[in-house]
């Protein structure tokens, strides 16, 4: 419930944007785990605001295991990861208190807590804690990488702007997976990072749709009913802040499509059972069917914007105006693609070991 | 996992299509809520086939409280519920052994459980589960109205006919919960009824988007992170076959607004916090915020349709073509409105048994 | 939570002693797991009342698969069990309405269910649950066989009366499997019956104590802290109604030795590591250490005694006897071997699944 | 699962005996929890070794809060704790590697972790592990003594001395809660701490038998079968390290008496319901029914001792003998009892937030 995600392997989320420090705690990985803490770091590089299109706050993002690592392996007790906050400026937010920012968790985590929650950049409900997860699901990418299972996730669309789509998936996950700014066609990037830098100048936001895929799960993935894959995987992605859409395959255009077109033909290739298209994304009846997974997560524009904004002064219970000073992203969707990539793995691992169990995870290999 | 649903009120379905059975058990009701066995009734009447829009498999659906309900009221032992099926027919679905449909569960259940799965109908996969989710549902919604929460759930978007916005929801959702077709626009609704007869008349089926409003649920209530109002809600709603993208607000909409666009100012009206537009449906940082919660469901074109379609015959594990008998329906969506609706009130019953304790739920009014 | 035993197999119970029907949902099974409908009867019949010494209440406890099984093999989705309830007498309840037996869930449930329970001989509360639970143990012991894991329990103590300590436990386990009354020494059986028949004379009960050996589970098998293979059995045991002290090994025996005699030195023999004692009832860390698990259950002497008790009028809030007329057993214990037994193969499986995964749980033998 | 504890409040342990550091996360806790630090370091303190008879190992234990935790109060988002490992000497375990300790968790841990595990004084098994436990029910035993309920426990029996049974409970709750040794009759005491000291100069250990009253809470707490109080306190308590046997009230006694003599009549007394005995230890039906919980835990004597013992060289698969130096206890009894008020301290907030609901728990006071 709440801050974890899992059965049989279970992420436990903990720490607030401007407190000592934010991280989580693995547990039911078994021991014989590669963690290799180059890859692990290499990941969190991707999740790090960069150029001039993000915010400036800039931290270390040094990941600690406090325990369950030794000699690069995991040792089968839970793996507890601390990421120390070292740049914190909890002054940034001391204006803003009692006066919540539009469409923020202010306001409602104000509501759940009654007024006792740190809500200084977002306190436990900022993006910020999206870092230990990164460093969770490094891990899981690594154990799936073991078994074949690689995942990459584009920019499909922002403001306007789309990608191509996915064409040779081997490709394109080894291309995404080595880039900062993950677009597949390079005039989109131009474009896309041309609309994040208007609306940065215009103290505004955009948001954006991010697509994954997954390729090499083999077919039998998932549970009936309320541990589908897509309810296991929305539960994990919905966790992270500002997505606020999530479809599988031919989403919310199967609306427009007729059976005849949206269905996916079955053949057999090369003594394997494939579908000649991938409408469903992989997924059929909630199970895995051995071919691509493929996820859109819709991101809404960062509420941070510097622009004058109308709010409520909660202990006058008055109308008032607020800038937001702080530091904040014009986007976060270029940075949340790795977010959606761990989140993506750990569903998956915890998904196998029910159906292999936490032993059969052993091994991993660094990927990217 | 699996087939249930919930933490502290938790659902657990059982079945298949053409079994005995079907059912759930209700875990952790407190005493005392009301059960009032023909608002029961009247919610499966709206799942049911009807005209010339539907399957023709007719089954009574008579719900039969196996245990925890006395005199009208919960006993706060578990509820189980049983649905007797009656109008079974394995042999439609002998032919298609060993030949999964396209876009079905048949072929991932099939490696799933190893060929002991009963597949007719779609098996333990098939809609015709929903029906036990329909009671439990109904039960919740009971629940919840004797809260002053109601929930409502129209047609959206048919194949290319746009159904008008949520107005006045009050009225519109009274108004919703006593149709069959579940439009707000007379002339939208007439529209609808004929793509699904044309796609009917061509052998063939299709989607459309559900879009559901709860009204007068309180701020404050989800958890953070992975029991996130999105979350919790996506991991229930995801589990309804046929469903392939959830959104919230102004969901994939997002995707081409600017943040000053998209955020909803706060303003103080007669002692009480609202927002001046609801692009966040109600949900900021997971948590409820006051506002009605705005949900959109995909739902894909029916897989079932009597064209000759592709697929591969297991044994010979070579190309072939089925045509498929059975009793089937052009359309679903029209049906999976009730499902919706019930699976967002056992959710946020549960959620709200989380914050404010099991007994508090104690009560209940019938709705509609 | 509840009603519910186990994270990968889980087990939901429903029913009241005196309603329509008791049953269980068994979720998480694979596919092809034999499901032997004699097996699962022969151990109904063991936990049936028999002869002089038991309650005259008559159920047939004919067990019926509403789902999940198909010829003779467990299909995957989950499997309900219901089990009528035929020979219901709530009139014998009457006179006891608001004035709770002595010991009993009465006055508990009363007040948890805020008398819309329904007490009659227990209702949720009555050790009548337990037949579903040992149709869902028949499985899963079956399971077990397959794996070369037997279970037995004999009656270790009853009233003064002691039976003889596990011998050869091969031969031990098919011995107790195939009686009705399990205890190993001849004598101490006749002894025991006529401690029983003096109870029931005197319109009184006994209780006593239950050991329970495993034989043939691996060494690994448990989770640390709450997950040991000491919690999860308790969890399970603890149960099971009028279980009230529950032990390893050599138990509360420990308080008196010292470490040198209490420890098990390890030895290699024959390329197996083995200990040469086990005072730690084979688990040590809360792990199995493949030695046989040896497990105490404490049984308190049924609540349900024809002698006048002093209780309560709840609604008069005033001191009052009561006799229970009913139908009840003076002892409970040589029936309460057989759930003891289920209980702890359905825990077995349950952390099997978690490290073998699911579908390694598929297949089964008939036991006894 | 593994290392968490409860369902609506949620404790997560991590960390190994001679790690970096150990600790754990609480998640589920309301805002405006009060959190003493002064209370928490003297439970600390209480589980520390002391005098002659306890472990040289010397740790500061200062708890560190990394989030959750802001100006004395709960935050409301999850409280990570953290303890730093100060005193750390792995080479004292270097000649035990792949020598398993008798007893201990070392050959079972490297069974299911496959060699992996950091195995230094019993790893993630260690005792060390109890600390974050007590760190986290002195948090939870603070919200208890906010609703009136007190906890304490005493060193029944130790190696053939008893100590006298609970008398008035006020009284003996505050006395033990101020004692180092809790022990209610003084020669008793200085008695135990003989045998201690006999064990300790013999290279030997002893256990004993822990009893625990629970003073204050209400009827109607537990959930039926599986998380019936007996069941949720068992699975917690044998979660810790050394603890072999749980019964409540009469526990095995039970064994031996008559239905007529074990049965607690009720009795109305100044408009309550109370029972005249208290055999069933305040729990009925797995439920509270309003008289104190009486609890009773067996400890094994410590595995560590000094004597040389026989074991199994893993690497030879060869008989030999180890002397274990490292530092230990000669008796863990008297400082597991903290740990004992704190997993049952835990487990009660637990049920009552399933009841109450989380946000119930608000509030506390320092106690002791």
């Amino acid at each position: 419930m709440g801050n974890t995600l899992g059965h049989c392997i279970r992420v436990t989320l903990f720490g607030e944007s401007h407190g000592d420090a934010i991280g989580c705690v693995i547990d039911g990985l078994p021991g014989g785990i590669l963690i290799d803490e180059r890859y692990v770091a290499s990941q969190m590089e991707k999740r790090k605001p960069w150029g001039r299109v993000s915010t400036s706050r800039r931290e270390a993002d040094a990941v600690k295991f406090l325990s369950g690592v030794r000699n690069g392996y995991s040792e089968g007790s839970p793996i507890a990861i601390m990421i120390e906050n070292t740049n914190v400026r909890r002054e940034d937010y001391a204006a803003l208190a009692r006066k919540p920012r539009p469409s923020h968790a202010d306001y409602c985590a104000f509501v759940k807590y009654g007024g006792y929650e740190d809500a200084s950049g977002g306190g436990h409900f900022s993006g910020r804690l999206s870092a230990p997860l990164v460093a969770a699901g490094a891990i899981c990418l690594s154990i799936l990488a073991g078994k074949g299972i690689f995942i990459a996730t584009h920019i499909k669309h922002l403001h306007g702007v789309d990608d191509r789509d996915f064409g040779d998936l081997a490709t394109d996950i080894a291309k995404l997976n080595n880039m900062a700014f993950a677009v597949l066609d390079e005039n989109a990037a131009r474009q896309m990072e041309k609309e994040i830098q208007i609306a940065c100048d215009n103290k505004d936001s955009v948001g954006g749709i991010l697509e994954t895929a997954v390729a090499g799960l083999e077919a039998g993935v998932g549970e009936p009913w309320f541990d589908s894959l897509e309810s296991a995987l929305a539960k994990g992605l919905f966790g992270i802040g500002g997505i606020k859409g999530i479809s599988f395959g031919a989403g919310f255009g199967f609306a427009n499509l007729y059976g005849s077109q949206a269905n996916d033909p079955f053949a057999a290739r090369n003594g394997k059972i494939v579908t000649l298209t991938n409408h469903s994304g992989g997924i059929n009846g909630g199970i895995s069917n051995g071919m691509p997974i493929i996820i859109q997560c819709a991101v809404r524009p960062t509420p941070s914007i510097a622009l004058p904004q109308q709010t409520v002064d909660l202990d006058a219970m008055q109308d008032t105006w607020i800038e937001i000073q702080g530091r904040h992203d014009p986007a976060i969707v270029h940075r949340a693609r790795v977010v959606v990539d761990s989140v993506v793995a750990i569903v998956l691992c915890d998904l196998l070991a029910q159906r292999h169990g936490t032993m059969w995870l052993k091994g991993g290999k660094p990927c990217g």
